[in-house]
C-alpha cells in the first residue's frame, strides 16, 4: 500500500492517456474521472483499472482517436454514438449539452450507443448538481446479476447515479441497482474475506459466503461462454420473501433506457467480445418549480432531521453523498491509496511508456 | 366475499362520487382508477378505499369540487397545484398534457402539490405506456419507512411506476420503494397471519413477526403524534450488509422529486392533518431514438430471455406487468372479489346516498 497526492496521480495519468493516442482533452478528462473516483475512495473505480483500459486499448475493444458522433438531436434530445472510444468521453459530452439544454428547456435526456465502460456514474450527474440541476446517468454492464428464480446471471449490476442541488454538498446516490456491485465482491475475495450477507448465489441458488468461491463464478458468468450458473443478486435477496422482485425491477429499468433505447447490446451479451455499453443521462432544471435557495434549504433540513433521528448505539445515519464528500476531503489533503498490485501495475506501465511513476508520499 | 363485475363496480362508482359533488368527468376518472386497480389485483387501493376517500372528503382533507390550477407551463415542463381535490385529477391532466408535450419535445416533466392518494402510481405511467412513451410516476405517502441505522420512520413508503412500450402489454413496474407498502402488512393483519420476512422493525430495530403487532406500529407512526418507534424496513431489509442503505437511496430520490421539488410536505410532516402530498410525472419518446416496434421488439425478446432463464423447481420468472395483466384478463371475465369489510360498507354509502349497491355475480 502506497500514498500518492492526487495531482501526482493526475499528471501521471494525463501522460499515459497521451501515449496512448488520446487527445490532449481526451487525457485530461480520462485522468479527472479516475481521480475522482480515487478521492471519493471508490477505488475499484479509480487508477487501479489503467492496466485494464490499456489491455482493451491494446485488444482495439476501445479505440482512443475515435471521436463520438452525435446521430440526433433536438432542443431536449440527443443520441450519440460513442465510437468505440472510453465511455467518458461520450458520457461528459452529452452531460455537458444536457446542462446546456436543460438550463433553457427545463428537461433533456441523452442516449448513448457503442460506446464502453464509463467509470462512476456519480462522475456525470454530479456535472449537472455542480451547475445547479438534477442529473442521473445509468449504463448496462456485463452479465453478473440473477433475476428472480433464475438460476443464470443475465442482467448488468446496471449502475444508476441520481444527484439533487444541496449544501453542503449536492445528494449523489450512485451505486449499482445489484445487492452489491462485482467489485465489492472481488475486493473481499482479495482479502480472502467472507462475505457478509446474500450477495452472491451458486448455480442452485445457494447463498454463496466465500468471496473467491463467488469472485470465480462472477470472472466466468460476467466475462467467458462458459455458464456455470450461479451471480450476483438483485436487491432484497435471495428469497422472494424479501421483495427481491422490487430489485430485479430496478435492474431492468436501467437494462430498458440503456441497451435496449440505444439499440446496443443487453448486458446478457457483453460477456464476450467488445463491451458495447450503452449509457442514459437526463437532466432536470429544479428552478422551474422552485427558487433553487429554498429548494436546497429545504433539503438540507430533511437531511438534518434525518441525521439527528433516534439511532442504533454504534452507529450514524449517513445520506447518500456525505461518505464519499469526507472522503474526498481528507484524500484531497492527504493523498490517495494505492494497493500493491496496482502500484507494481503503474511502474510497468510507466516503465513501458518511459515516464515517471507517480512518487509515494 | 363477494365477486361483481367491474362494469357494475364503475357504475356504483361513477354516481358515489357524483352524489359527493365531483362533475361528471371527474367521477368517470375516480371510477376507472379504482376499477382498474380491482381488475389488476392491486385491491389495496381499488373499491377498499372508497370509504375512506369518502371521510376525508368528509373531513375537507379532499375539496371535490376544486378544479386542479395549472401554476407554471412551458413545452416541456408543468407545475400544478392540485388544489386539494384528489390525487387521481391533477395527476391524470399532468399525464394528458406529458403526453401531447413529450410528442412534440422528445421529453417533457410535471410536478404536482397540494395534492392527495392518487391511487396506483402506475395508472399514470400506463396512460404514457398506451400512447407509446416510456412513463415515470412518483407519490411521496404518510410516513412509514425507517432510514438505515434510525429507530424511527421518516420516509413515505413513497411509490415509483415505470413503464416501457411493450407487447403484448407494456412493462409495469409499479410499488412502493420500500420492501413492501403499507397495504400489504395490513392485509396479513386482516388475516392474523406471520410476516414472511424483514419487512418491519420495533422501536429498538427489532424484527417484528407478527403482522398485527406490525400493522399497530405503522397505525401509530404513519396517523398519529405518538411516536412509538419502528416502521417498514427499506428493500435491503434490516442490515447495513445487505445494502439496505440503497432502498434508502430510492425512497429519499422520490421524496426528492415530490415533498422537495414541489415545496410540499414531506412525508414525515403529512402524519397528522391534511394529507398535502406531492406527485412527480414524466415521459419520454422512444421513437427519438429508434423505431418504436423493433424497440418494442428487442424488449418481448429480451423478456422471452429472461422468462426462459433456467430456474429454481416450481417457480416461475414473472415479468413486472406480467402478473397484473394476467389478473386483469381474469377478473375482466369473472368478476373482482370484494372482501365482507368493504362489502358492508358499499351498502352502507349506498343507503346513505339512496343508490343501489352492485350486485354480487
Amino acid at each position: 500500500m502506497m500514498k500518492i497526492s492526487s495531482s501526482a496521480e493526475a499528471t501521471f495519468l494525463e501522460q499515459v492517456f497521451a501515449k496512448y493516442d488520446f487527445s490532449k482533452e481526451d487525457s485530461a478528462l480520462l485522468a479527472d474521472t479516475l481521480v475522482d473516483a480515487d478521492l471519493r475512495g471508490i477505488s475499484s473505480h479509480g487508477i487501479q483499472r489503467l492496466a485494464w483500459y490499456l489491455n482493451m486499448i491494446k485488444e482495439h475493444i476501445i479505440e482512443p482517436k475515435n471521436k463520438p458522433i452525435i446521430l440526433k438531436e433536438t432542443p431536449t434530445s440527443l443520441l450519440i454514438d460513442a465510437n468505440q472510444n472510453m465511455g467518458h468521453i461520450a458520457s461528459a459530452l452529452a452531460m455537458k449539452s444536457l446542462i446546456e439544454k436543460t438550463k433553457k428547456s427545463v428537461i433533456s435526456v441523452a442516449v448513448i450507443r457503442n460506446s464502453n465502460h464509463f467509470g462512476t456514474a456519480g462522475y456525470y450527474s454530479r456535472m449537472a448538481a455542480e451547475a445547479g440541476l438534477i442529473g442521473i446517468s445509468n449504463t448496462n454492464t456485463r452479465p453478473l446479476v440473477v433475476p428472480t428464480n433464475s438460476k443464470d446471471a443475465f442482467l448488468g449490476s446496471n449502475a444508476f447515479a441520481f444527484t439533487f442541488p444541496a449544501d453542503p454538498h449536492p445528494f449523489v446516490f450512485d451505486g449499482a441497482t445489484s445487492v452489491v456491485s462485482g467489485g465489492k465482491i472481488q475486493l473481499l475475495a482479495k482479502k480472502g474475506e467472507q462475505i457478509p450477507g446474500e450477495w452472491a448465489i451458486d448455480g442452485d441458488r445457494g447463498v454463496v459466503k466465500d468471496a473467491n468461491a463467488a469472485e470465480d463464478i462472477l470472472s466466468k458468468v460476467a466475462f467467458t461462454e462458459e455458464q456455470p450458473g450461479g451471480g450476483v443478486l438483485t436487491l432484497g435477496g435471495n428469497s422472494e420473501e424479501n421483495s427481491n422482485y422490487k430489485g430485479f425491477g430496478n435492474s431492468l429499468v436501467v437494462e430498458l433506457l440503456t441497451g435496449i433505447l440505444a439499440q446496443g447490446s443487453i448486458s446478457a451479451d457483453t460477456n464476450t467480445g467488445k463491451h458495447d455499453f450503452s449509457q442514459f443521462f437526463m437532466a432536470i432544471d429544479p428552478s422551474f418549480f422552485g427558487d433553487l435557495e429554498v429548494l436546497k434549504g429545504n433539503v438540507e433540513s430533511m437531511f438534518d432531521r434525518i441525521r439527528n433521528l433516534d439511532k442504533l448505539p454504534g452507529t450514524q445515519i449517513m445520506i447518500p453523498g456525505d461518505r464519499e464528500y469526507k472522503r474526498y476531503d481528507e484524500n484531497k489533503a492527504h493523498g490517495v491509496s494505492i494497493d500493491d498490485t496496482t502500484t507494481k501495475q503503474l511502474q510497468d506501465i510507466a516503465t513501458e511508456l518511459n515516464i515517471q511513476s507517480p512518487a509515494a508520499l
